[in-house]
This record gives C-alpha cells, sequence and structure tokens, in this order.
C-alpha cells in the first residue's frame, strides 16, 4: 500500500507560493517590530509539560496540549503558547539581561483543537513582549505596534478594531460589585470570553447557573448584564467609575487618540484566555463581516517570570496569529500577488552546457537569480517550463552568444526580446525586479 | 517549588544575540540558493510515523524518533529529516508541478540522541532537491551550490573537502565483488559509515563478523580493505574500473574541477546514513584538526516520491545542519559580530512623552530602528542601558528639542555628539549601519 501524500490533520504544506505569503507577511512585521527596538529570540519546541501546567488555563493543558512522554521518561509538550517559554527565558537570565527587554518572536504552535478557518492545529504567532515597564506606556507601545503592523499592511483603521479592557476591573466587578468567590469569578470570566459564540438565551442559563440562589434573588444576572452592555466606559454604575483600573483604561484610550490611533474602543467582554493577565487587556477584531473575530491579542502579565524562582518582573505583550492574519489580508485584498524570486531561466542550446555554467555563474555573483535548465526536452517546451514557473526571463544560450558576449533576453509574458551584453542584461533585470520585498 | 528555567535537553534557547548568528546564517544561505533558482517550502512539524519507517533506516526511526500517540490514536513523530516530507508534497502535487522542480527549505528536526558536540536533540537543517533530472548535471549543480554557500561565508577551499562517492559502486563491491548478500551488504554498509569513529582492529574485528567463514577463507576482508584504502580512483582493482557508476564519478570530479571547485576528493567511505540513496553521494568535511567532521551531506534518492503511489522521480538533494555549520564558521573565524539591529535609544526628558513617541514615529517612518526609554531611572543610569544593548545612538530628547526640531545625536562608543534636524539624523544613522546584512 502507498503512503498518504495528506499533511498532518489541521496542519499546512507550504508550497513555494503558500510560502511566499508567509514570507510577505513576516518580513512586513520583522521589518515593523524591529523599528521599535524589539530583537527576536527563539526557543525548542518541546517544553516540559509543567510549564504550561501553572498558568495557561485548564482546558489548554488537559485537552489542546500534544504532550508525551519522552524516551527518557520526561512528560514534554509541544509548545502551545510562547509565553511562558519566554518567561522562562528571562528568568534564565535575569542576572545578565539589560531591563527593559523588548523582545518578540513568531513561533509555531500546536493545540489539538478542530480545524477551522482560521483556526489550525500548527500556526504561527508573533509574540511580541516587553519586560521591566511598570505602567501603562508598555501596553500603549503593544498597542502601537500592532496598529503599526496592520498600517505597514496597508490596513485602513475602518478594517480593524482595537478592544481593550482592564482585568482589575473585571476582578472588582466579579468579586466585589457582584460579591462571587474564586471559583465562580473564573467561571464566569470564561463564560463572558465565550459570549460571542452563543446566543443570549444559552448565556443567559449559563451564566444564571454560576450565581448561588442568594445572587440571584438579588438581582446579581441584571447587575452583570448592565455591565456588559456598558459599551461606553461612561455608561458604567457610578460603584465603578473611580476605580484606578478604570482611570488607566480612560487614560490609554486618550493617548491612542492623541497619536490617530482613532479605532481603540472600551470593551468588558474582552477577558483574554489565559489566566496570567492581571492588568489592561486588549485585542484586535477583523471588521469583515465574513471574518468577524479577534486576530491578536494581549495585555499585562506581571506574574509570570516569579514563578521560576526570581522576582517578579511587570510585563505586558501581545499575539498574533499567521492564519488570522493570511485571512484579513485576503479579505480585504491586501494580499500583494507574489511571483517566484528566480529571475531568469537560462536554456542551454547546443553542446555547451558548461560554457552556460559558467555565465549563470558569472549573473549569480551580480546578484541576478538563475535557473539553469537540465532538461532535455525541446526548445519550446523549455520555454513553456519557465512561463508555468511564472519566471518572466527566458535566456537561450549557445556557441555564439557565449563568444560574443551578446545574450538574447525574452521576456516571457510580452513576448519582448533584446539583445545585451550579460552586464547590462543584470542591470536591467535588477531595475525590474518588483520581488524582493 | 519553582519550575527550571533549562531549555529541554539538548535542545537550544536562542537568546537575540544567538538568533542573530541565526538569522546570519540563513540569510546568507537563502540568498546563495535562491541565486540557483531554489524556492523555499515548509511542512508541519508532525508527521504519519509511517513516512519515516519505509526508507530512513531503522536506527534513525526505531531509536532516535520523538514518537507519540497523538489525542486521535495516530501514530505522529517530530519529523527527523526534511526528505520523506519534501517527497510527500511533490507527490501531492505530481499532477500540477512542473518539473525539473529546484526546492529548499531550512526546517528544525528532532532526534533522540546523546547531546554532544555539534549533534543536538533540535537542529535546523538547510535541504536543497531538485526533482526530475536524471543525469549527473544535477549532483554537479548541488555541489556547485553547496560549494558557493561555502564561497558566501568568505570560506577558503582548503577549509572543507567535498568527498564523493557513488551507491552503485558499493553495491558492485558488495554483491559482486565480495558475494555479499543483502543483509551483509546493509551491516557492511553501516559499519563503513562509522568506521572513521573506531579504532581499525575494532573495525577488523567487526567486518570479519560479517563475512561468512567461506568469505572469509576467500581473502574477502583483505579484498575489502584493500579497495576501502584506495584513496584514488585508479588505484581500484582493475574489475572495477570500467563501471558505469565509476565512469559517472570520474565525470563530475572532473567538472568540479573545470568549474574551480578543487577540493573534491573520491572517497569510497562515504556511505550516507538514509537507506534511499542509489547514485552518487557527497559529504562535505570540515578540515579543521578540531571539528574535523561531516557538515553536510547528499546525494541521489530516484525511488522515494514513487513511495506515494505515483511515478519515481529523479531526484537529489543534500542536507546541511545549522549546528555543525556554527562550528565551522566560528572555528575558522568566519562568523561576524552581530549587534542589535536597533539604531537609536531615544530618552525623553521632563513631561514630553507624548511628543518623544511623535519624533520616534517619524524616525521610524524614514526606516530608523528606535526604541524609547520608559524607565524612570536617572539620566546616567538610562545612557548606560543604551551602552550595555549595544544600541549606538542615544537622542536625548526634551521639549527644546522638539520645538526646535534640532536633536543631539551622542555616539555611545566613541561619545562624539552631533547637533542636527531628524531628517539629517535619519541620513547619518542609515549611511553608518553596518547591520542589516
Amino acid at each position: 500500500m502507498s503512503l498518504s501524500t495528506q499533511p498532518y490533520k489541521g496542519a499546512r504544506d507550504f508550497y513555494p507560493e503558500d510560502k511566499r505569503r508567509q514570507d510577505f507577511m513576516f518580513s512586513t512585521i520583522r521589518r515593523c517590530v524591529k523599528s521599535f527596538g524589539y530583537e527576536e529570540y527563539d526557543a525548542p519546541i518541546l517544553e516540559p509539560l509543567d510549564l504550561y501546567i501553572a498558568k495557561s488555563g485548564e482546558e489548554l493543558v488537559n485537552e489542546q496540549t500534544y504532550s508525551f512522554i519522552d524516551r527518557g521518561g520526561r512528560s514534554v509538550a509541544i509548545r502551545p503558547e510562547m509565553t511562558p517559554t519566554v518567561s522562562r527565558m528571562v528568568a534564565k537570565k535575569y542576572h545578565e539581561l539589560t531591563f527593559p527587554i523588548r523582545w518578540f518572536s513568531i513561533p509555531n504552535l500546536w493545540r489539538y483543537e478542530r480545524p477551522q478557518r482560521g483556526r489550525l492545529r500548527e500556526h504561527w504567532q508573533l509574540n511580541v513582549d516587553i519586560f521591566g515597564v511598570q505602567d501603562s506606556n508598555a501596553e500603549l507601545e503593544l498597542i502601537m505596534v500592532s496598529d503599526a503592523i496592520f498600517k505597514a499592511f496597508k490596513a485602513g483603521r475602518s478594517m480593524y478594531e482595537i478592544r481593550i479592557n482592564h482585568r482589575r476591573l473585571m476582578d472588582y466587578i466579579f468579586e466585589k460589585y457582584l460579591g462571587l468567590d474564586k471559583a465562580q469569578a473564573y467561571s464566569m470570566a470564561k463564560l463572558i470570553d465565550r459570549r460571542a459564540k452563543m446566543d443570549s438565551s444559552m448565556f443567559l442559563a449559563e451564566i444564571d447557573a454560576v450565581f448561588t440562589p442568594g445572587q440571584r434573588e438579588n438581582g446579581a444576572s441584571e447587575k452583570l448584564l448592565a455591565v456588559l452592555d456598558s459599551d461606553d466606559i461612561k455608561l458604567l454604575p457610578d460603584e465603578l467609575l473611580n476605580l484606578e483600573s478604570l482611570k488607566e483604561l480612560e487614560s490609554i484610550i486618550d493617548k491612542c487618540l492623541y497619536h490617530g490611533i482613532d479605532n481603540v474602543t472600551f470593551d468588558i467582554s474582552i477577558m483574554r484566555g489565559f489566566d496570567y493577565y492581571n492588568g489592561i487587556v486588549f485585542e484586535i477584531f477583523d471588521k469583515h463581516p465574513d471574518n468577524n473575530r479577534s486576530m491578536m491579542g494581549g495585555g499585562r502579565y506581571d506574574g509570570l517570570v516569579g514563578l521560576f524562582g526570581i522576582q517578579p518582573v511587570p510585563t505586558a505583550g501581545f499575539g498574533l496569529g499567521d492564519a488570522t492574519l493570511a485571512n484579513f489580508l485576503e479579505l480585504h485584498g491586501l494580499m500583494p500577488e507574489l511571483k517566484t524570486e528566480t529571475d531568469i531561466y537560462l536554456i542551454p542550446v547546443g553542446d555547451n552546457i558548461d560554457g552556460c555554467l559558467k555565465a549563470a555563474k558569472t549573473l549569480r555573483e551580480m546578484n541576478v537569480n538563475v535557473a539553469v535548465d537540465l532538461t532535455d526536452k525541446k526548445l519550446g517546451d523549455r520555454i513553456r517550463v519557465a512561463h508555468k514557473m511564472g519566471i518572466r526571463y527566458v535566456l537561450i544560450v549557445g556557441k555564439k552568444e557565449l563568444d560574443t558576449d551578446q545574450y538574447t533576453l525574452r521576456d516571457v509574458e510580452s513576448s519582448v526580446e533584446e539583445k545585451h551584453s550579460l552586464e547590462r542584461i543584470v542591470s536591467l533585470v535588477l531595475d525590474r525586479r518588483t520581488h524582493h520585498i
């Protein structure tokens, strides 16, 4: 029986045309994030399973992690997220590193979930983190970085929305305003996180199930719904308006507006799945009706580095997934057509392969990318190969061309031919190049 | 108890200074391989375990593979090599693809082995493959590509050696010349592959154990040793000299010499571990006495795509590991000093953070990478942060600078200060940039 040619379920093969799209996205992102002074890091895809048990949330670890016992008896996991790893790395070199640290990475992450549009078992995720900044200038910078990424992709402000909330505001609402205990607060946070995926009667039934009979009689459900439906900070109950967390939220929204980021909005339903967030949290939503979902999420998580036995470090960060970003770019017409980076298909004719290989070498030394035809097909078929591969130029090279240094450069699309020296061909080809973003 | 900060055994964390070295290596490699018309692809790190059982060799699958059962009951492996994956991808789109195909990838691969210098559990490996070329121009091109990579790193020809052999020559020697059966030939190939790691008496004992008593009496050991000690094709026994495989070897060595690759040599001990090779095989060795080991290996493997139920495709390829390459570059003094890509550390003074963020934005829009200081440290300590981070320039910005558009650019290393407009600062910084390889 022959082997299957399918990739592993929920994961993607990247053929050259797919890889070019990924390169376009990642190189745009890298340029943008580096312009804010962030430096790239990476780490092994396998980590001790313990790393995720501490703070990642139960569902992720118990149901969605690719974990196994290695041949040496260690419990390991393929990383489902990067935050525990980067926290481990900061803790490891805590005494050598110069704070504040600005780091980013674009790791591949694995989660065992039902594959669906924009949600895959393997995806890549930009992670941007800043360690060592106590005040909300850290979160402001992260919002500016993520906004700059969308701008770098030429996205208009009407295409996406930045939604912002505060974990300490939610803690106050759950514990003080509604009187929930820790377990109730945890369940409620998870429910609110999933609210957009439920119809309203189901949501109501589920929150009622979290409240005790006494809480229900005291109108806890109505109080919670009134809060959840406040789409403006000023509509919140008076009791909440003087909270420090709310003032921090207002201040950061004001600063965003000052810097021209006017698509930022308060959204009390932004909870973020992970348990480690403890301050401002934010997400970026695609506003396209066919892809109305979160593409990016982050916030403050000051405690995580402290799990490794050192002082906690004030930290904020965000993650941005490649699959949802690709959907966004495609739906909004922002994904450019990306052709092969091979400039010239050089076709040797007659018995001149060695001379042709030398000519190709000369071209390459002047930074032109040249594929040499090594088939024994007919000339017309060889030219068709270049066309099918999307290579713009063909150079047909025989003894005469090699002897005279006059080569006919054929533009495969327009069929226009020009006769030049190799050196002149190089400058023409490099001038007209559209790839190499 | 606090969590460990160590990365998984035998795998590496890449802090920014490590990641810069990796980026330097990979971007040099990418540029070089693309100049030959190769296009990059990628694939999931998990594959069905079946993919490796067919052809990868027993030791790799049984003892060294990271394999486990996923939550859906599938036997999967973290890829220990890329060749089965790329073969799968070619087979999947066999009818859409235009041959010959030139593809490359730089995947991370996992093997459970005892970690040692240049041999890690996770490493990255450049894979370069050409599909659809029957004759040895494919192997010649691959040798030229790998040679060009070393040249791109400014390696001299005396620093490395290309060693070449032919699997069909070895098949003839094992089966016809020595009369071994398939199982004996397999064991012998593995022994020869490991010869350099054994002392000569142990090697002798081990090959004697493979031969039957009859073969030993007929002088099989002596015949084999005579062949193995022929470091020149012309010293081989007459019976072998007219073989097609030997003529192919001589021809490819001649062509290499014609193209200036004079550090190529015939080496009958080059076996390549994998079972799928069936023609010319080659490796590149570091000639440094402290790192005298194989850095790159490859050859022809025509049968692999055929395992997926389609016609076999003539194929050749090679792999080059990142850890051995890094050792090579460091030992030969070819690894450059790589500094941060952050150009300017902008330090806001007074209550001007918002104006400073705007100035930073202006600089970034002109392609300068700017980290804004967000600490509340004293000015001297802030400047020291820039110095420790290796950032070349500091810009101290207060109300006066913002109002007059005259900023003092301080070169942290030389302590030289210059006063200019933002625009002038941009052109100075970009002109003097040494990173962005």
